[in-house]
Order: C-alpha cells, then sequence, then structure tokens
C-alpha cells in the first residue's frame, strides 16, 4: 500500500525512458489534503544535489502538495543547468496539478555527474499525473528502485489514522542518513512542526544508524507528509513511535537488500558511558572492512572488532571490553574468552554485541558484510 | 641490504615454528653499538598489542640493543599472560645477548587474540642468536612477513653514512601508522632526540598517509636505532631527508603489495586552507569503498570523489571543485568537465588530484582500490 495507505494521497510510478533499460523511473506522490503540511530531513554531505537543494528551500515552508521523484540520475553536481532542471520539474507537476511550484519537492537518485534528459523526465511529469490513483503507492515504489532488487514499503495503523511509506537504497548507505529516497505520508490531522519533531526523532535512531558502506550520499532525503484526511490528531508519542516504527522497519527492508550482501550485522553497544559513545563505536565496528570480510567467510574474528573500539575517543579501559558473537562471549576483558568455535554463523542475521564496561548507554547500529559482490555491482557499471 | 646496511648491526631471521606452514616468523636485529641510540612511532590504536605496551616502556629510555620481530602471531588482546610472554622474550634475548631486558624492544605480528607458542618462540631466540651476521638484514626482512608477498628493504647512502630499513605490511594498513612493523638503522652518530625528531616527521608524511583499507592495527612500530659507528655527524635536515627517504620507499612498497590490489591510487589533495583540511580530504576520498570498487574497474567515477569530500569539514564551496584523473579535469567548478571518456586507467597506478579551490596547502594520501580478492583474503581464513 505505501504511500497511498494513508487517505489523502494518491501516486503513480510510470517509465518515462530516463533509464535505457525501460524500467519504471519516474514516481509521483500527491497530497489532496485538506491538509498539506511537510516536513524533511537531508543528507548532511557538503556536496547536495540539485533537488536536495531545491526540496530544501520548499520544505521551509512547512507544505508539501506532490513530490515528483526520479531513478536513472541524480542530478548532482551538475552545476546551475542541474538546478534549472529540478525547478523546471517543479513548475510543471505545479503546473499539471494546478498548485505552486514552491510546495513541489524533488527527488533524484542515480549517477552523479550527469544530466538528466529533460525531454523525457517533462512529459513523464504529465503522464504520472494522468495516472494518479489511490492505488499507486505499489508503482510509486517499484519506480523509484535503482539497484535495489526489491521495492520497500511500511504501513502502521492505529486507531482511525495510518502512517506509510516507501524507501529506496542500496549501495551508498551511510551516516547523516543512509542514501535513500523515502517519502511517509499520514491521514492524521498534524501541524509541520509536530512532523518535524516526530521524523527527525525517528530519522536519528533508524535511517542514521544504518551503514551499509560508509558512505555519504549527495541526495538522500526523507520527507513526511500529512493530509488531514482521517480528522484525527494523534497524541504525540503515539504518532512519533508509529513514525518511528515505518522508518526502523524500511531501514531494515534496505538493509535486507544491500548491495551485495549476504550477511546482515546487527552491532550493538552496550554499557557505553555516553548514547554518543555508543553510536561512535558501533559506527566505528560497523565500518571496519576487515571485520566486514570476516564476518562474510563466517569467521568470529573478535580481534577485528576490539581493533575497530580502539580506534575510537569513547571512553573505555582496553582491558575491560567484552565481545559477543551471535551469544558466544568470545572476548572477556579484553582478552580470549568463551571457545569461538561455538559460535554459530550459518545464518544470514549476526549479532555483535561489544560492552565497553563504562556506564549503561547503549546504541544499535545495522550494517552487511563486504563481499565479491558489493565489489562487483560498483566496479562493473557506473552508478 | 636491509638493516644491515648500516655497520654497527647484525641481523637473523628464522623459521621457529610459529607458523604452521613452517616458513620463517622470527627475526633478531642487534645494534652492535658503540652507540645505541633509539628512537621508535607506535599505533595510536587504543587497544594495543602486548608488544607495543612493552617496547613503548623500552624506549623511554632512548636506547636499544636489539630487536625481536615475530610473524604468525599478533600477541593483542592476550591479557596479563600475553605481557608476560613478551617480556620472556626480552629477557630470553637479554640473556643470550649479554644485555638488559629493557633495551631489547619486542614486535609481534599476525592474528589477534591469540597466544604466541612460547616453546617455539624462546628456543628460537636462541636460535636466531647463534645466526647473527652482519649480512642477515634480508634474511630478517623475509621472517616479518605475513600475507607479504614479498618481502620489505630500503636503503640510503650518504656521505660516510647509511640509513637502511625493513618493513612487513599487506593488510589493516590505516591512519596513526599504516599497519606494520618496520626496522630502520643507521650508522650515524646521533643522540636519541635527533632521531626521535627525525623519525616523527618522516612518519607523519609516509607511513601516517598510507591508508590502504582505513583499518588501524593493535600493532604498528617503527623503531630508529643508531649505532655510532660510521663515527659521522650528519646535519638533521639532511639526516631527516634520508630517513624520509627511506621510509617514502618502504611505504610505496606496502602499497604496492597491499592484499588483494590491483591499482595504486594517488590521492593528491591541492588548493587547501591548511594542511589538515588537504589530509582529511585525502583520507576522507582514500577510504571510501565506492571509489576504490569504481577505480577497480577503471571507471573514472568523479561523482564519488566529490560525495567523498562532502562528508570532510575543511574549507570548500561545492561548486568550486575541480577533480583530474590521470590528467583529465573530469570536474570543474563543482560540475562535469572535460570527457571522462578520455581518461585512460589501464596501469596500475592512478593519480587522483582533488583541487579545493580554497587555498595553496597540499596533502598526498597513498590508497588501493577495493577488489573481490581483497575481500578473498580478508574472509577465507583468521589473520
Amino acid at each position: 500500500m505505501s504511500v497511498t495507505a494513508a487517505k489523502g494521497f494518491t501516486a503513480a510510478g510510470i517509465a518515462a525512458g530516463i533509464k535505457d533499460n525501460g524500467n519504471p523511473d519516474l514516481a509521483l506522490v500527491v497530497n489532496t489534503g485538506p491538509r498539506r503540511a511537510a516536513a524533511g530531513v537531508f543528507t548532511s554531505n557538503r556536496v547536495k544535489a540539485a533537488p536536495v537543494l531545491w526540496s530544501e528551500q520548499v520544505l521551509k515552508s512547512g507544505q508539501v502538495s506532490a513530490v515528483v521523484l526520479n531513478s536513472g540520475g541524480a542530478n548532482a553536481c551538475t552545476g546551475p543547468k542541474g538546478f534549472q532542471d529540478t525547478h523546471a520539474t517543479a513548475e510543471k507537476a505545479a503546473e499539471v496539478l494546478g498548485r505552486g511550484a514552491i510546495e513541489v519537492a524533488v527527488c533524484s537518485t542515480g549517477l552523479i555527474g550527469v544530466l538528466l534528459p529533460m525531454d523525457k523526465l517533462l512529459p513523464g511529469v504529465e503522464t504520472a499525473a494522468a495516472q494518479l490513483s489511490e492505488h499507486g503507492g505499489e508503482k510509486a515504489a517499484i519506480a523509484i528502485k535503482t539497484t535495489d532488487t526489491v521495492h520497500k514499503t511500511s504501513v502502521v495503523t492505529k486507531d482511525g489514522w495510518t502512517v506509510g511509506g516507501m524507501a529506496k537504497g542500496a549501495g551508498m548507505l551511510a551516516p547523516g542518513l543512509a542514501t535513500m529516497l523515502v517519502v511517509l505520508t499520514t491521514d492524521a490531522d498534524l501541524e509541520n512542526d509536530v512532523l518535524d519533531k516526530a521524523l527527525r526523532a525517528a530519522t536519528r535512531t533508524t535511517f542514521d544508524r544504518v551503514d551499509s558502506d560508509g558512505c555519504m550520499s549527495t541526495n538522500d532525503t526523507v520527507l513526511l507528509l500529512a493530509s488531514g484526511s482521517a480528522e484525527v490528531t494523534p497524541e504525540y508519542e503515539e504518532f512519533a513511535e508509529a513514525v518511528r516504527q515505518v522508518c526502523d522497519d524500511l531501514g531494515q527492508q534496505l538493509i535486507r537488500d544491500a548491495e551485495g550482501a549476504s550477511k546482515d550485522i546487527k552491532v550493538e553497544v552496550v554499557g557505553a558511558a555516553t548514547e554518543d559513545d555508543a553510536v561512535e563505536v558501533g559506527r566505528s565496528i560497523a565500518r571496519n572492512n576487515l571485520l566486514k570480510c570476516a564476518i562474510h567467510g563466517e569467521d568470529p574474528n573478535w580481534g577485528r572488532v576490539l581493533s575497530a573500539i580502539g580506534t575510537t575517543s569513547a571512553a573505555f579501559e582496553p582491558d575491560r571490553l567484552n565481545v559477543a558473537i551471535n551469544g558466544v562471549w568470545v572476548c572477556k576483558n579484553g582478552g580470549v574468552g568463551e571457545d569461538r568455535d561455538k559460535v554459530d554463523m550459518r545464518y544470514r542475521e549476526v549479532h555483535i554485541v561489544a560492552d565497553l564496561a563504562a556506564g549503561s548507554e547503549t546504541a544499535t547500529i545495522w550494517t552487511n558484510d563486504l563481499t565479491a559482490d558489493y565489489v562487483h555491482e560498483n566496479s562493473a557499471y557506473s552508478s
């Protein structure tokens, strides 16, 4: 059901010809109201794609009527012409929808440094608008795929209101947001400042802790649109939890479909003095190429966990560190613990617990193993 | 010639049986004087191997008579027993050489989290001592190899004095020193504070800027020993430059032999506001897995260079960035530059220039491509 699970939204997904292979590559999501409140979170990369620069401006008003999303090109590092193209895309959507261009957010994903084929994209916006439907959510989710092998959607329904969403993302998953485009919708009746608070709280502990390959994108965008169509205003805590659940679910789907991955690795840091320490240590472990290779080889190489912890500024004493892999405490007090041969690593999910023995704060970072398939996917062609 | 190129040094390399496959695994380097001044630089990883903790103490006196080095086990994360084993190794060498244990540095390399077979290592020290020779430098260099495919040595001879050295290192090459063991020797007559100054200056711009896979070791050690045997005291600048040349040469050899690499990548950052900015940007580019995969595929994917620059805190404006790959300015002013099809990437060395257009400082970081062979070497067995 995706973005059309919530009432007050229509969507479409079509093949506009942006991708050479003829696959769907253009999605349109429209908020039919009555409310058009919105919030957004964007990549923290300082090199931002044109659609990010544009959409950041759109979100300043806290009002979004529609989102145009394309795969097949990131429109990043494309200079003034790239920004003009994003602007023209918003203008075209505004024109066919009868709204103002400043209420149209734009998202792009694909190769950096290439201009979009506007002669295909602009007619595509018209085609998509003609196909808008209350059942179009799944088609929209399919049209934003790049190297994704499956489309990703999630829905949480509460008492009279719903939060739905779609996501794409496969490589370049990283900090300050995993690389991706995400559109979340709700029919709850909420102001944009409430949406903003709930969205930032949710992304901080979900997408922002999905770190597949440590690379940060130029195009990451997460939007949350509210139609107010359900005529229900939920309590903040309940709404924020629903948004968190949808983000968490979509984040898990991103990890499970990460490029070339054969293992999903949950890095849980416990016993940290601060949450920041826990996140820093978790990221350091999650980005250690040597460890990620070892996990791929089903080798519970805890020494690589310790060497990753040792590069951080977190509070810990080396001789008090403990590490468990799939429930076996292979490292105790910084040295050899239980027999590593007891660790069963045959399954896709691998659970690493790093205990800093320095406090009671925790954080969980999700990552993948590093595989020959990842190398192949990212070296055999430009993406 | 290695560590015995300088007068006043003997060395040996033997197979003590630490490695299961019977390859050489124990090296001994002895300073026969008359001077025994020394300096050392160690890993900045906070999880330090027992031999690092020991040798740091040894170096406090600025005096080193001998170095025992073993491959086949890192003796890291091995608790109090591991430290006792390092101490016993130094004691054994001191005993057979007739020196004090506190003048014997110890270096280990291999798998983390495993105790060394002391029943083989200690007799090995005796065997090595019996084979010490002024021509033993090459054998010592061979005995410290782990996944190195070749042994690495370098010599610079000046007017009456010499700096020689040996190095090992293949995976886990990273910041705050590339992972490695390095012993440098000189017959110049110099105090330990001069050695220390020259060594720190040299490693800062050589080993510290070799970043193969972003992983920092628990065992990195670089030692510089002076025998004074040449009875010459060179000018500081001349001596420091000779040490830098040997370090630079050994660093290049480490990169060329990095695990699984098919491309050596020189990342040169120019136009930086500060040297720190240049180093930060260089490291960010050098550690970007997606870019390293693209280079492996001979794809001049400059968008991945820009996305890596964008994650740093360096001074720059996105629309003023320029990037050249193998001499072709594929990115100009943050956008599309010369035709990327002009870039010839058939050769092993790849030269990336990132111009921040924000000043006049520069730095060069060396790295490798990311390959399926790297994944295989680091997943197929524990190392």
